[in-house]
């Protein structure tokens, strides 16, 4: 007992200091372990399995939809990211450089990838010729390197793993149509396997990517109030094909520039599941991307016959679930403990009095609920329980977030309502100006915007000038 | 039937030039393309497909024997690479430096990983503090940077994809029995999934990896006579724990250092099965990693019926095989040649006259053997026509070593059997002495070495010096 309560002592509580509550999850539960390297962590076994059912779900959505993974060089040469003006100048003060290989001294200096863009335009001017080479559906899981100043785990760390998807396409309707697609299919994985919801929308213009013609994103909404860009889609127009003269002749013999697209989630996605549906007793991990679905915790296992049928139960279970038996011998209540730290969705207990009454105890982690079930039909419980569990968790998040979510007419409104209290999204009408935009980040001190796909107007006016709107922009305050 | 011509003439043959026939392999086979950064390439969809099948297969294995993936930091700050002496030793000379981040001089530079050995470390000590802690048995699939001189694809590239296992243990015998269990793992993979026979054995005290007290290796011999070495396990006893200050409370309350293990595969293995498998009309590749399995040929397919047919036969195969089915307009002919190149193991022919008569063609890539089997039963067909494909290609692979084996007893019998004829494997004896060996490789020009396990003496005296023999080397030129 002594070891159950130094463990939950040890979380700090959400509400006395987020950002501690959230580094003592990202360790306590065993997801990161820091390094010498400032900025750079080490996701550890368990860390790293919520990405590979991350990666496993979206590999396969992309694989689905046409797509095919490569693997470009992580080293792109300083005159290669040059090409694109636009380009360079958002990336290179933050890359890193390599400039000796051994011991000598490299002839030009090489930045690690922070992006790929420029590696596959290289590779596309090619292997690209005709109309018959497109489209190229490409996508690779890679780790890429932005040299930041202030670093956290998951959500800004110097590496951090990806996927990128980069595509040329003949026509530029085909290449929005893909940035779009993906845009939402990102969406959907968030709301439909990590419970959490996202607005789908497009940046602004002074918001973009560096050297996209459109940017769309999806944001969520953190528990603290703060938002967090999940995910994001970009359209480059033929921009980049013409500084790398990429050329294709087209069905009636002419040369043309084709149309690009990439898009992209990272590990920060995890950071954005601690944040959404983590508690003061630890993580809270959505079933379909939970290392353990269900964990067996024997009671009494020095009892006859209780070890044997935890281990009964485990057999039935695994071929459709991830499921851990833990027969160590601490105490079920640190057991219980060390799981809900983990985030498992269901916890199994079962004891002699339980398999004389051939049943046992369901506790769902997200509400803590129990529930006594027969053990005749115990896959199904659990497939049952595990639904709930995530229609539960995202209900929960949602209306977290439209609690959270306020309508601003005015540059005051948005100060008291988001800006001061460092909480939600204000809705607030815009008319479209780059100078009011500047304006509202510089009075009110919010930093994300977004324009959502589906935002209804509610009012007229643009909330800075006055001047007729065009836009609903969400706002908040960003990670 | 231009195109058809082309691509065939193409290749060069591997009789004219081994080393071009392979990169034509390589290039026209879509595996890799170079880019403007010496020495690392892309891998493009076909070749990266090979390279995730090879994942699926050993991840699996991998996980089955208890294993958890994670994910290291790219970057080694050059003090911690400083900490084991021989290890920095051995890669020091051959490591990328980041010296900038952005366009600030970093305090320390940091190498980006040629291995990840002292990451490990620094993890560990980290994290073990008791016997209960251990073993901890980690994997990561990465990609690491060496820069080599010289570059070849696949072979020999400045950056290469890879998985490295880095185990820790509570004593040397289980440190040990984890070397040479995932030597086993590897070779039974090369020799069942690759089908490609392998010789285990031991490395000697001169050629071991830097840090380690024994190399075990899995040798292969190529279709010119070279040796290629396919996969390593080290063995680290606890000289890197010493270095580290890994130190953990033992079951009797004492400290100590524990044992740890390093294995790893790369893509070398998608060079090593070109260059086991080709032959002048491309790649042959073995089922169990070929991205098509079956590629399904409609002949005259603007015929009624022909096309509706080849793709119910794909519908009927797809759940159990990876099938393709190709209706472009290219003429049979061309398609034929082009799923040879790509290595295609079978190839289904569907015409008129075949449906009529309920019937396909089956054709077998490495050898190119016709079968006509009823569509009654397709799905075992193509089971037992895999089956047999892999049995084959081992067969031949393994025909191939045993012909190009030979035996010495003097060292003119080395050069003239392989230093001279630059083929094959030549077992000779050897007292142990490291200056018998260094003899051997600098007056007969043979490279690599392996102290096979199941080595059969066959003479008393040392090739070299005379002397009492203690172990069969099996010699070779490598890769």
């Amino acid at each position: 007992m002594a070891d159950q309560k130094k463990m939950v002592d040890d979380i700090t509580s959400m509400d006395v200091d987020f950002a501690k509550w959230y580094t003592d999850i990202c360790r306590k539960a065993e997801l990161i372990e820091y390094t010498s390297v400032k900025g750079c962590m080490v996701i550890r076994p368990y860390g790293y399995a919520i990405w590979e059912n991350i990666q496993k779900i979206l590999d396969t959505k992309f694989k689905e939809s046409g797509h095919e993974n490569v693997c470009m060089p992580m080293f792109i040469p300083e005159s290669l990211l040059q090409k694109e003006k636009d380009h360079v100048e958002g990336f290179a003060p933050e890359v890193a450089w390599v400039t000796h290989g051994g011991s000598e001294k490299l002839e030009e200096r090489l930045c690690v990838r922070p992006t790929s863009e420029v590696l596959f335009c290289e590779h596309y001017a090619n292997i690209i010729q005709s109309h018959r080479d497109l489209p190229k559906l490409y996508n690779q899981w890679v780790s890429v390197v932005r040299w930041e100043k202030t670093t956290r785990p998951f959500l800004r760390s110097r590496e951090f793993l990806w996927q990128e998807g980069h595509t040329i396409h003949a026509t530029a309707e085909e290449a929005i149509e893909e940035t779009k697609r993906m845009l939402n299919i990102y969406a959907d994985f968030c709301e439909q396997s990590l419970a959490m919801p996202v607005i789908r929308g497009k940046k602004t213009e002074s918001d973009k990517f560096a050297g996209a013609i459109s940017t769309y994103a999806i944001e969520a909404l953190m528990h603290d109030g703060k938002a967090l860009q999940a995910g994001t889609s970009h359209y480059f127009g033929d921009g980049f094909a013409k500084a790398f003269d990429i050329q294709f002749q087209s069905k009636d013999n002419k040369l043309e520039y084709p149309h690009q697209t990439s898009w992209g989630v990272t590990t920060r996605l995890i950071g954005a599941i601690i944040m959404t549906h983590g508690d003061d007793n630890g993580l809270v991990l959505p079933p379909d991307v939970a290392p353990i679905q269900a964990v067996i915790i024997p009671v009494a296992q020095h009892k006859e016959g209780v070890l044997e049928k935890a281990s009964e139960l485990k057999a039935e279970l695994q071929n459709q679930f991830r499921v851990k038996i833990d027969d160590t011998d601490n105490s079920p209540g640190w057991k219980f403990a060390e799981y809900e730290m983990k985030g498992v969705p269901i916890r199994i207990e079962i004891g002699p009095r339980d398999i004389e009454n051939n049943q046992c105890v369901l506790v769902t982690r997200h509400n803590r609920e129990k529930t006594i079930v027969s053990l005749n039909n115990l896959s199904e419980e659990i497939a049952k329980k595990l639904a709930e569990v995530k229609e539960g968790l995202y209900q929960k998040a949602l209306a977290n977030r439209e609690k959270h979510t306020y309508r601003a007419e005015t540059m005051d409104e948005i100060k008291s309502q988001i800006a001061e209290k460092g909480d939600g999204f204000v809705e607030a009408m815009w008319c479209g100006d780059e100078a009011c935009e500047k304006k509202v980040k510089e009075e009110t001190g919010v930093s994300s915007r977004c324009i959502p796909f589906e935002g209804k107007h509610f009012a007229n006016k643009c909330v800075c000038c006055g001047k007729p709107a065009r836009h609903v922009v969400v706002w908040g305050n960003a990670y």
